[in-house]
């Protein structure tokens, strides 16, 4: 049993309240929250917070993690001509051992700032599953089934994944409607009826990709995906920038999430998503990262200071975007979109995904509104610990991922190379 | 003397490349840059870089630094709300002893990002001084003056802090338009002539701002200063949100320093500046972070970040917004704004304001682009290294300041609990 002690516990129970509670893990859960105890049990290791913060992890609920082979490779491109002329060649190169060895470095990455699990899109699913059992990491497949695609092959994944091992589990999907054909669609419908799972895709990312779904299916892609019925058993959207009412309405009336990604949007030149009107219309919000080919980062606290502060723009008002809802987005709401609520909160028998944050830093001082400080100022500075399931997979800068970074980096390095040359 | 060895340079000195150069220093300033040397003297310390880069300090050309003790203090309203109702109370009660403690707690987040110069607009400009001068950090002080204030203030300011320390320098300036009056700005035309100095001032950092300038003086805050010769030995405005045509006219003729704050001018919701704009017309640029109280952090990668997706943003334009450009806006545009010419770019004899970057972290893996990971993936947590003057403050986490960190803390918490106790 590990006991974290002598801190501060926003546990995002009920609300965004801060306590002085210490927290004890057995095994993969979350075992004791609450004062000390005289009755206290042997100890297998006491970590002194020292009046540091423990909070639950940030979940990543848009990710390509193996993308990081494209970080600063294609930049300052709008999203189309990007993805078609620079980015699917790559991929179509790509091999399971590429994606296992990328995945593994976006792992690092997420780890060093606090992300705790990853909802991700991408080739060579089992792949990503290996990659995150054998770091001790949390990953959500999302299914990307496209055109021409054999919608077995998202079947035999909904039915596999979801039952592989406690580190796993999958949501179906496809790719985007863009990328889609009448005959998937319909077939996707089936396999969500089917499991009686949620559906997601990338959404409304862009302008255009809205005015040529219009012109394909007179509709938006929400619209679409509706009448399809594939949102039957929930689910929701990647980044959700070019959102109509009527869309807007789908999602609120279904409790859809809406998953920002606002770093990508934003270098991508595609927009700022509506999170003001989601939430006066009380839409469900998670938060991504989309990519590291896009973003170029994997950093949930940038990803949180964006969405505040372009919020803040879109809307003309300093009031928007309020920094307690953005926190609890990025732990919570990412979380229960991915279908990780036994991973939302910080109570006795959710999963032991938390993050110790440094609260004695510069960036972190004074204290007069911890949340706030960690939203408007926080940066993976800030990590001290991140652990997944109970287990310590990266702390005071150092990773214990079942094998050495140096090891991980230059694994991924090879196979970035092999995709990139020419 | 002190080597770097082993390791990348970018130098900045007339372009964006980086070598395999080693640099050492001597005393205050760079003495050798270049190939490894048979002939080389014996070093005091020698820093294996471990592929790493060196590269010019970022420096920070708009803060409040001491602004720090109101950190999340008064968050999510309007510009002018903000100041009046909130700031401005707080700050009647500052002394000088506050001032010195809460400078130095903003000087190690400028350590801990990477940050070894500040363009600093605040009051008790001695006892900035003094707290820049005992962390062996670089200072420019930039005058504040506003209606009803002695002008033989600025004078004496402009005198005494010029000749005071190889740490310390001054530039005249007034806090505002809309917080001037016709008498202080004759006098402080009065001022820039005599001393032949640049002229600072914040500047159309709002709508309001300017429509009120309009009202009192029937034109813009640039136009009204212009109007009173203040450019007449150059400077440049803080923030330039809300530039007219002629604005840019007269900035871009008199070559003045355009200093964005992104992350303020965001987070207060007073909109985006037209950083693309200013760059079609050769206006120069610089970058600053604004005061903790409303930005709220100063961390130099988030304002690089902001600077270019914004950029892309408001110009619907994903390549608008260059990577490289804003690294150099950075680490030599502000130098440059700042009179620091001795202190932007790496080669012998210009001043040792170094940092040392961590290439070997994930997010600055894999390596396409160094410059465009820096910028568009880079995170305080990628600091290794900062030196001031030839001096290293900031190693792995550690600070070499004169005094521990925690005393520093501890002094800045205790002014903090005296100004905002009400």
């Amino acid at each position: 049993m590990i006991r974290f002690y002598n801190g501060r516990t926003l546990t995002l129970q009920e609300d965004e309240r801060i306590s002085t509670d210490e927290v004890w893990v057995e095994g993969e859960c979350i075992s004791y929250v609450g004062p000390a105890r005289a009755d206290a049990p042997a100890f297998e290791r006491e970590i002194d917070l020292r009046g540091d913060l423990l909070l639950p992890g940030f979940k990543n609920a848009h990710a390509h993690s193996a993308m990081c082979f494209a970080r600063s490779f294609a930049d300052d491109v709008p999203l189309q001509e990007w993805l078609f002329d620079k980015i699917f060649p790559m991929e179509a190169r790509l091999q399971p051992e590429d994606v296992y060895a990328l995945t593994r470095l976006a792992i690092l990455e997420y780890l060093s700032g606090g992300i705790t699990a990853a909802f991700d899109m991408y080739f060579h699913r089992a792949a990503i599953a290996r990659a995150a059992i054998d770091s001790g990491f949390r990953i959500v497949l999302c299914g990307a089934l496209s055109a021409g695609d054999d919608i077995a092959v998202g079947m035999d994944d909904c039915a596999r994944f979801n039952a592989l091992h406690p580190l796993i589990s999958y949501f179906p999907g496809i790719h985007a409607e863009y990328t889609s054909d009448t005959k998937i669609l319909g077939e996707m419908s089936e396999l969500t009826h089917a499991f009686q799972k949620p559906f997601f895709a990338h959404n409304a990312e862009t302008a255009r990709e809205v005015a040529e779904c219009r012109e394909r299916h007179g509709c938006t892609p929400t619209v679409l995906f509706e009448r399809y019925g594939l949102f039957d058993y929930g689910g929701g959207g990647f980044h959700c920038v070019h959102f109509t009412p009527e869309d807007m309405e789908i999602f609120a009336r279904r409790q859809l999430w809406a998953v920002t990604c606002p770093a990508s949007n934003a270098k991508l030149a595609s927009g700022i998503a509506p999170l003001g009107e989601f939430r006066r219309r009380g839409i469900p919000m998670a938060i991504g990262t989309d990519g590291a080919s896009s973003n170029n980062a994997l950093n949930m606290f940038r990803e949180m200071y964006l969405a505040a502060v372009l919020s803040k723009l879109r809307e003309g008002d300093a009031a928007e975007g309020d920094a307690a809802q953005i926190l609890t987005m990025a732990c919570q709401g990412s979380a229960r979109a991915m279908g990780l609520g036994d991973a939302d909160s910080i109570a006795p028998g959710k999963r032991a995904d938390l993050v110790v944050l440094d609260l004695s830093a510069p960036n972190m001082q004074p204290e007069h509104n911890i949340v706030k400080n960690l939203v408007y100022a926080g940066s993976n500075q800030n990590i001290r610990l991140t652990m997944v399931n109970g287990r310590i997979l990266y702390e005071d800068g150092e990773f214990f991922v079942g094998e050495s970074a140096a090891e991980i980096r230059r694994r991924a390095g090879e196979a970035t190379k092999r995709l990139t040359q020419t």
